[in-house]
């Protein structure tokens, strides 16, 4: 697979023309170097020193609102210290303890892996937080968000399909860079530990420990993709997502969710609705159920930005993963239509694409009304699947380029979703091979339902 | 819902034209009288006498070729005695011992739930079998199906939506009461326990002695529908399909399934593969791999005839539940047409219709390519989901009736498959206000591997 991947990828970049333009549409020109996607290697990123040490650090918000934060971390070799302290600058320690788990996947057996939620936090304030104890006691720091507010901003960074390649690498040392990204909308695609024979798991401990210097600091936001699901029936490993559910937690009960992988959070001016591309959402099923109560809870004068976050994007123009995300949008476009969702982030696809607002939600099987057309109530969506993993890019973007497609580019990177006020916010792309204040793609977002407006493109 | 429905009901027959003619489709003249459904009371289905007798005995085939009996049963009180011993006439009595299983919903506790696999059968062979004992034994009796092989003649039953009511019983009676039939083909929607406050699941009792007549004595192919999800947040009961899946148990594991919600069986010329549409069917998803699968597996020299089961309909030009397949149909159908399915049974919708061999996957996204179009390697897709519950039926149909669709009519009844060779089986479908030799459509259906000739249809 990674043989096949680096070829065409190869080939690609060798046949690649510097500029497309169609129907408005931009292929960017940038050709990024025809080098093949390899990872960094597992003793790259050991276990940090002494015995035990709590290793594999990550932050998430733990409630609706960003008053609670979900501490996760692993000890190698024995459950216990399995508590936190928390402090805030000049107070007093706070204590919480973890639920542990463990699992087996084939032939490997976890660490402990703890999950800590601390509850009633200040809002906008700056926390310390300490694992293990004695000598290979870690302290990590975070900051809580200010209260859910219309008017509030707030710095999102958007990642997908990260691995742990060399360019994986260049794309978290970019994020870390910038000082102004505040939590990360992850798209899904993890670790990529399923890319090696039985799913080597050891592989979610290197890309736990290799993102701690990101994830310790400030919580991401986890939406699964497929490289969750880690099933493989040939060597009885049947269940979807075992590694993935042990490992992130997320505050899905908070949402009145049923199932970690759909749920939402509220932080500051942005209601951010997280869906499962992988798991059933045919009428009835749970998240069909949920995703349609979700929508009637949203408060736009509460949090005027509504964001979904799912894995496999429904506006694609690259020959990877074409229409792949064709059977959930035809259940689901149509409330995104009407409840003026703002933009969709998915990632699944290894490039860069950001959409016209559109939709394709006239067809009744009979009118024939099947072609994605403009609509002002339309989400843009943004495909960031460019983390930078062992697969490679996807360099193979469908010709003409549709008219649904406004910007695409085939190469790795991240983007930064900045909240400035109810009406606008401002979106940007980085390619990794730019310095970080360097923006391969921006534009100013308008709020759908404040400032339901044009966007002008590649302002 | 129950009012709503009736009164839907009431209305559309009241408003209903006789004849509706249009692209050749042909709508029933037929005019069912309006009445609405209604529930047999619960004491109709009493527990059969004696302390602690088994009761709600079904069967279903226990393999891939129809060599093993999954007997399964309830005892309300003691979990036992938990075998059955059988034989075959003039024979020694074999015993097997069941795995017994219970589980709660709310507020209410399952009696205990046996389900025993008898295996190494004799083909074509009746056997008995016997639950319980002393003053409380039942009897009962099966007849193995013939090896599997392409010119085997074997005729299933084709059963949606039964429900309790009435008409449902109006259904099983007409079935029963026709000696061709050997095994049922039920294409989801049991007991509609859920229609009940809290979903009443003494409704999953009594169901399941009321098709007892039917289902200890031949196999029942289950297919799971929407109100097997059995979901209910408001009382914590989260888990889908637990009713559903402690009661029924169905070989999945023989076609190297990880879900009993889709699986394969072969039985005389069949190849029969049963589909969830309220599991995940998306791309990477367990059910997707698994289809894809075994979709390769299927041999038409052993078994001529490809019949896919699955609940919520992919052609369906009734305004209930108009187009809720089409996000599984995205998915799947192409393969249908490569594999050349030669007929698809789904439920969900309370009227009969049965479809052209059509096909709609042509589209891109770009091409406006999206009409359903005459195909002779698609599938006909034929719903039967008139078993006749309590939801009434679905008695309005779209206009002008659409291409895709050759006929259609809304009364309750079930469908007969009756498979002569490897080129030929006869389709008919029985209205239940008709006794059971008259049938109200009826078509010879062509194989499509051994004779993928135009079928003649109202033949």
């Amino acid at each position: 697979m990674a043989s096949m991947w680096s070829i065409m990828v190869l080939l690609s970049l060798i046949l690649s023309v510097n500029v497309k333009v169609s129907n408005g549409g931009v292929t960017s020109v940038y050709v990024r170097s025809p080098e093949p996607s390899v990872d960094m290697p597992l003793e790259a990123f050991p276990s940090p020193p002494g015995f035990n040490a709590p290793e594999q650090v990550h932050i998430t918000q733990g409630d609706q609102v960003g008053r609670s934060v979900i501490i996760s971390w692993v000890t190698p070799i024995k459950p216990n210290p399995n508590f936190v302290r928390y402090w805030e600058k000049g107070h007093h320690k706070h204590m919480s303890r973890a639920i542990t788990t463990t699992y087996r996947y084939y032939n490997y057996s976890s660490g402990f892996i703890h999950h800590a939620t601390i509850r009633r936090l200040k809002y906008d304030t700056l926390y310390y937080y300490e694992l293990g104890h004695g000598s290979v006691t870690r302290r990590f720091s975070f900051k809580t968000p200010p209260p859910v507010g219309p008017d509030v901003p707030y710095t999102f960074g958007v990642i997908g399909d990260l691995g742990q390649t060399y360019d994986s690498n260049q794309t978290i040392e970019h994020y870390v860079s910038n000082p102004k990204g505040q939590a990360v909308l992850f798209v899904g695609d993890l670790s990529y530990a399923d890319h090696y024979p039985f799913h080597d798991s050891r592989r979610w401990d290197t890309w736990a420990r290799f993102i701690e210097k990101s994830t310790a600091y400030q919580p991401w936001i986890w939406t699964a993709g497929n490289h969750e699901l880690d099933l493989a029936p040939e060597i009885e490993e049947n269940v979807p997502f075992k590694p993935f559910m042990h490992r992130y937690h997320v505050p899905y009960m908070a949402s009145q969710s049923t199932s970690p992988l759909w749920y939402s959070i509220k932080r500051a001016s942005a209601h951010i609705i997280v869906l499962s591309s992988y798991s059933a959402y045919g009428k009835y099923t749970p998240q069909y159920r949920w995703l349609e109560g979700e929508l009637q809870r949203v408060d736009r004068s509460e949090t005027p930005w509504l964001i979904v976050l799912l894995h496999s994007p429904w506006y694609n123009s690259n020959n990877y993963h074409y229409m792949e995300g064709e059977s959930m949008r035809v259940m689901f476009e149509s409330w995104f239509v009407q409840s003026k969702v703002d933009v969709v982030f998915s990632g699944h696809v290894h490039s860069y694409e950001r959409s016209e607002r559109v939709s394709n939600v006239q067809y009744n099987i009979t009118n024939g009304l099947s072609v994605p057309a403009k609509d002002p109530s339309a989400p843009i969506y943004i495909t960031v699947g460019d983390g930078g993993n062992i697969e490679g890019l996807a360099n193979n973007f469908t010709e003409p380029q549709p008219s649904y497609s406004a910007f695409r580019e085939a190469s790795f990177g991240h983007a930064i979703l900045d909240i400035r006020n109810r009406t606008h916010a401002h979106c940007t792309w980085h390619r990794n091979q730019d310095s970080e204040p360097v923006a391969a793609d921006s534009l100013w977002l308008y709020n759908r339902y404040y400032y339901p407006e044009e966007e002008n493109t590649g302002d």
